[in-house]
C-alpha cells in the first residue's frame, strides 16, 4: 500500500472549500456539481470566452471535459486551459468519447498539444486512442492486468506529459515511471451516467490541496471508488445506488477515507 | 393481448446494450442516459454538425428530440438523421412541444418531410400538430378513448409515413393500419421531468433489437409502463419514485416483462 | 408573522397548474423542472431567441437565470423578458455569479436597465455586485442581521426597482420600504446543487396565483425552505435529502405550508 496522508488531503478539502471551475458536458454537469458539493468543494460551471479566464483565475482546479463536445467550446477550454497553465493552476482533462470520433479524438490531441495538463483521466480507449500507433497496436485490453499493460500506461503518460490515469477494474496511475493502482470501486458504477466524468472531478477536488499529481489523482480515484463500495454495499439498483453514492461521498470521514483505501505502488 | 416476444427483446437488449445516439435537450439528457443504462442499453449524447454522423453510424439506433431546441441544432438533427437513413439505423423522434410554438411545430413538419422516421412518440396535441387541417380540428381529446380517435391516429400515422405513438393515461400504437394499445402505465409518471422523454428513448432501445417498429414501439411503452407501474407501488412522491422508476427498470426481468405486459391489438 | 394567505396560494397553484418559463442554466434545468412539477406548477425551458417570445407568452411567469451565461442567450433574454413586460408577465431574475466575473455582473446591470424585472432573488454578494459603491462597500456580510444590513436591502430594491430578495441563513424580501423576514429553511439545502435557482422557480410559480410580489416571494421562499426543513428532518445526506426535498414540495399541503410558514414583517 502507498503512504499517502490521505486523512489530511480530505480535511483540507472539507476545510477550504476550494472552487473548482468545469468546462463538462451537459449530461453530467449536474451530478459533478453534486458529486464536488458532497465530497466538501465548490462547483462552479462556466464555459463562454467571455468569462472564463475570469473564472478559472477564482478556481483551485480546472476540469475540461469533452463530452457532447462542440467546436466553439473549444476555444473557451483552450482560454480557460491556458489562462490556468499561466497561473499554475492544475487542469484535469477527461477525453470522453476520445477514439469514437474523429472530432473527440482531434480535440483531445489538439488540448495535449496546446495546454500543460496535469492529469488525463479515461478509460483505456479513450486514453490509448491519442497514442502513437506503435502503443495502440498492442492493444487496449492489455492495458489493466499485464505488465505489458503497466509499460504502455507509463508510455502513453510520457507522450501525453500528465499524470495518466486509466480507470476500469483497477486504475492505473501513472507518471511515466511511477505506477499506482486503485483498488477501490465497485461494478455497479457501470450503471449510471457520468460516473467516469465524476471521478475526474474528485481528482481535481484533491489536486487543490495537494501539489503532487499522482498523489491528487490518486486520493481522487480511491475517494470515488471507496464511495461506490459503500454505495453498493447499501443498493442494488442504479437509482437507489447513485443517491446512495453522494450520501457516502459526503459520509466518509478521514479516517475512513485513510483507512479503507485501497493503493498499491508497483 | 399480442403475442410479442418480449422476454427475447429484453434479452437480446442486455446481452448486446446497444449504443443509442441521443440528439436530445438539455432537461432530460441525464435522466435520459440513465434510463437507458437502467435497462440495459449503452447511450451516447452528442449533437455537433462536426460528428453526429459519425456517432450514428456507431449506434443501433437515433433519437431525435426537439425540447430546448435552437435553430443550429437542426442541422445536425437532419445530418445524423439522413446517415441514420442511409444506413437504415433506426430514428425515433419526439416532437416535444410542437404545436406550442412555431419554432416546435415547423421543425416537427420539417424533420418529417427530410427525413424517413421509423417511430413518432408525443402526446396528443404534439402529434396532431402537423397532422392536415381536417384531422386537427376533430380535436386532440377524441385520439385516445374512441373509435374516431382510433381512425384520427391511423391517418395521422399515415401523414407522416412512420408508427405513431400517441401516449397518455392509455397509449396508442399505429403504423397507420393496426392499432395496438398499451394499458401499462402510471400517473405519478407525469410529476417527474422527462419521462416522455424517457419513454421514446426506451422505444429506440428495442428497435435495435427488432426490425419491426410496432414491436419496437410497443416493447418500450409497455416497458416503461411496467416501470412506472413497480415505481409507483413503492413510492408515493416524485423524488422517491424518480429514483425507484430508475431502479424498476434495471430490476424488471425478461419473464416479468412477459407476463405483466398489457398490449391490446383492436 | 406575517399575514398572507398562504393556504389560498397554495390550493390556487396546484388547481391551475400554471406553465412557468424558465430560461435557465444547464446545471439546474432537470432539478429547477422537477421543483416546478413537484410543488403544482408546470416548467417548460425553452432559449432560442426564434421562440421564446411565442413562448412566454404561454406562460404565466418567467424566470431568467444568468448561471453558465453565454452571449447569445442574453438576446434571448431580453426579448422574453421585453415581451413578459409587454404583456404584464411577472419576470424573476437569478443573478448567478453576478460579482464573480465581469460578464455576469454586466448582464444583471444590463437586464436591470432593460427590462421591468419583478423579483431579483440571489444571495448577499450577487444582489449588492451591481448596488451603486456607496452601498456596495457598507459590505455585504451586513446584510442580513443589522439594521444597517436592512436599510441597504432597501436601497438595493430601490436601485434595482423591483423586490429584492436576500437569501441566507435569514432571509430578506423588501420592495424597497416594507421588509420581511423568512426563517424556513435548512443548512441542509448548501449541500446539493440548485437548490438557489429552485427557490428562485418557487416565486415564479407563486407570482402567476397573486399581483403582489412581496407576498409570491415570500410564498415561494417559505414554502421552498419548509420544504427543505422537512427533507432535512429525514436525511442526513446531500444525495437522499435532495430526494426529500422533491418528495415533500409534492407533500406540503395548503394547511401545512400557513401553519408552518415562518415569516416576520420588521
Amino acid at each position: 500500500m502507498v503512504a499517502f496522508d490521505l486523512k489530511s488531503l480530505l480535511e483540507n478539502l472539507r476545510e477550504q472549500r476550494p472552487l473548482v471551475h468545469n468546462i463538462t458536458n451537459y449530461v453530467v454537469m449536474n451530478f459533478t456539481a453534486n458529486t464536488l458539493l458532497a465530497m466538501g468543494g465548490s462547483p462552479v460551471m462556466a464555459h463562454s470566452p467571455d468569462e472564463v479566464e475570469e473564472m478559472v483565475s477564482l478556481a483551485g482546479s480546472l476540469v475540461i471535459n469533452i463530452g457532447t463536445l462542440s467546436t466553439h467550446w473549444i476555444e473557451s477550454m483552450l482560454l480557460a486551459g491556458k489562462k490556468a497553465n499561466e497561473l499554475g493552476i492544475p487542469v484535469i482533462l477527461d477525453p470522453v468519447g476520445s477514439g469514437s470520433t474523429s472530432l473527440r479524438t482531434s480535440t483531445f490531441r489538439n488540448l495535449v498539444r496546446e495546454l500543460k495538463l496535469t492529469v488525463v483521466r479515461g478509460n483505456a480507449s479513450e486514453i490509448l486512442s491519442i497514442a502513437s500507433d506503435s502503443i495502440r497496436t498492442r492493444g487496449v485490453e492489455t492495458a489493466h492486468n499485464t505488465e505489458h499493460g503497466l509499460e504502455t500506461a507509463r508510455e502513453v503518460a510520457r507522450e501525453i506529459d500528465a499524470v495518466a490515469a486509466i480507470t476500469g477494474p483497477v486504475d492505473l496511475i501513472t507518471d511515466g515511471t511511477k505506477v499506482i493502482r486503485c483498488h477501490n470501486g465497485h461494478p455497479r458504477l457501470g450503471t449510471v451516467t457520468g460516473t467516469g466524468c465524476a471521478a475526474t472531478a474528485t481528482i481535481a477536488a484533491f489536486a487543490t490541496v495537494t501539489h503532487d499529481p499522482l498523489e491528487a489523482t490518486s486520493a481522487g480515484l480511491a475517494f470515488f471508488g471507496l464511495a461506490g463500495e459503500l454505495a453498493g454495499a447499501k443498493a442494488n439498483s442504479p437509482g437507489s445506488f447513485m443517491i446512495c453514492l453522494l450520501d457516502a461521498m459526503y459520509e466518509i470521514s478521514p479516517e475512513e477515507f485513510q483507512a479503507k483505501a485501497r493503493l498499491e505502488a508497483t
